[in-house]
């Protein structure tokens, strides 16, 4: 995927501790990363989350999967772009893609995907209010709600 | 996939700091425990790791893919079970499948799948070690090198 | 001090993740290593830990004082043994004393105190029950409840 | 301390992954953020660190000593101001003092104290060069520099 096709870029540094024995950035503190860009991306679009982990809107979300390709290496002190957007929502669940450059090099590091299901306080899924998808479609300016009442 | 069907059990104890904000183990953290299941994995068959990262009969490995599903929540203090196994060997790639399930109440947490990539000391690709395969198979109980030269 | 001074011992192995950018255990993660000898002195005793981080006695405690010396390095895959005892139980807080050492040459890597303070639900200091005073001092075989009613 | 006795500030966001099972934020994490104020405080001076850990100007430190009260809690998604200072370097060791405060209330939140002692390639103690030292006292403005050749 395209930079460009991206609607959010937001930087992390890399720390000595995400550093792992083999002298480069441990696999999974790309996770940390992408939950980085998600949780700016929806500050951006004015969530806030509370300190119980649930954003200012009402907004619950657990992630049910995530799939990343490591492509090149990170190392300590780099300063790392994560490219966020939105791909897809569906009745109860949307889907995250994000890539992670190097700022300098402008080399891919590595991307991922992430399915988040809202959930209600019982954490079972629940409907996403349309004020929510509608937000995010005007943001990525286009719609992206995929209409099937069926889907999960 | 059933129990039966993996060949390594290790377990882990859910620890404070692997708790998030919503009180519930965080999604990375499975990560961490999916390695600490390839590392004793490793260390049956004999497998152990030097500072550096490497083990000692001179494999070295980095991650090139990862798929979770993350199926229900994992809580402070759970003693969680880590299954494991090597699904397919290619020619300088492998795949370890996981899960990971409560000891106590035998319920699925997650499921993760790693491709892993054999490395040279300039971490270019590297064929696997024909002893290595063979070791694996033999712990397998199955021959699971894909013949196909030409395969990554 | 010495390890016979000690009333409970664990081991943990250090992850690949553990290790920082100078392939040494970060400094940080001896805190995680504290905790858990911790938490496992007081499983002996028959207290574990509820998913909220509540002990299920009742007992809720939060660290106010860490003091760490590292001594020497740990690396990837080492063994290592985390002493702890409780010296002093005043008021409303209790002093942890720990030391760990690697396995193999029984070098010791470093050494921590903590002072934890028992808290109510509303998070403000509580007197801590005379029968988790009985059971700890019973368990240390000595006297280390500091009688002194003004103290915290 | 009174926060104009530090020389630097930088700032951090708490992350769902720094928050513990009691909806807090771990002890250990406050040990990652007083890394990155002294990180930056560095960078400040024009010293970087490289991929193996070593500034980029030839200092190569360890932490020996750390010491940290934790006042009061942090939370979830808080913005956390980080006041770093240098108090004393000596013949081949330093003294970070530290303040993290919360950014909105201004309450501080834990102090820090932390003790570096500078390395050669075999991680033993090498005398601090004196353009650091000079540059680190004109920094702080102040002679901080203990003259006693005798110790640590």
């Amino acid at each position: 995927m395209e930079t460009s096709e991206f609607t959010h870029l937001c930087q992390i540094r890399v720390r000595t501790y995400d550093i792992d024995s083999q002298g480069i950035v441990h696999n999974l503190n790309f996770l940390k990363y992408f939950e980085t860009g998600r949780v700016e991306y929806f500050r951006n679009l004015g969530y806030n989350l509370l300190p119980t982990g649930i954003f200012n809107i009402g907004l619950k979300v657990v992630v049910v999967r995530n799939e990343i390709d490591y492509l090149s290496f990170a190392f300590l002190d780099d300063l790392l772009d994560i490219y966020t957007k939105i791909s897809w929502i569906k009745k109860t669940s949307f889907c995250f893609d994000q890539i992670i450059k190097n700022n300098k090099s402008g080399i891919t590091v590595c991307k991922g995907m992430g399915i988040l299901v809202n959930v209600n306080s019982q954490n079972k899924p629940e409907k996403i209010y349309q004020n929510i998808i509608s937000e995010i479609e005007l943001f990525e300016k286009k719609t992206i709600k995929i209409i099937d009442e069926n889907e999960i």
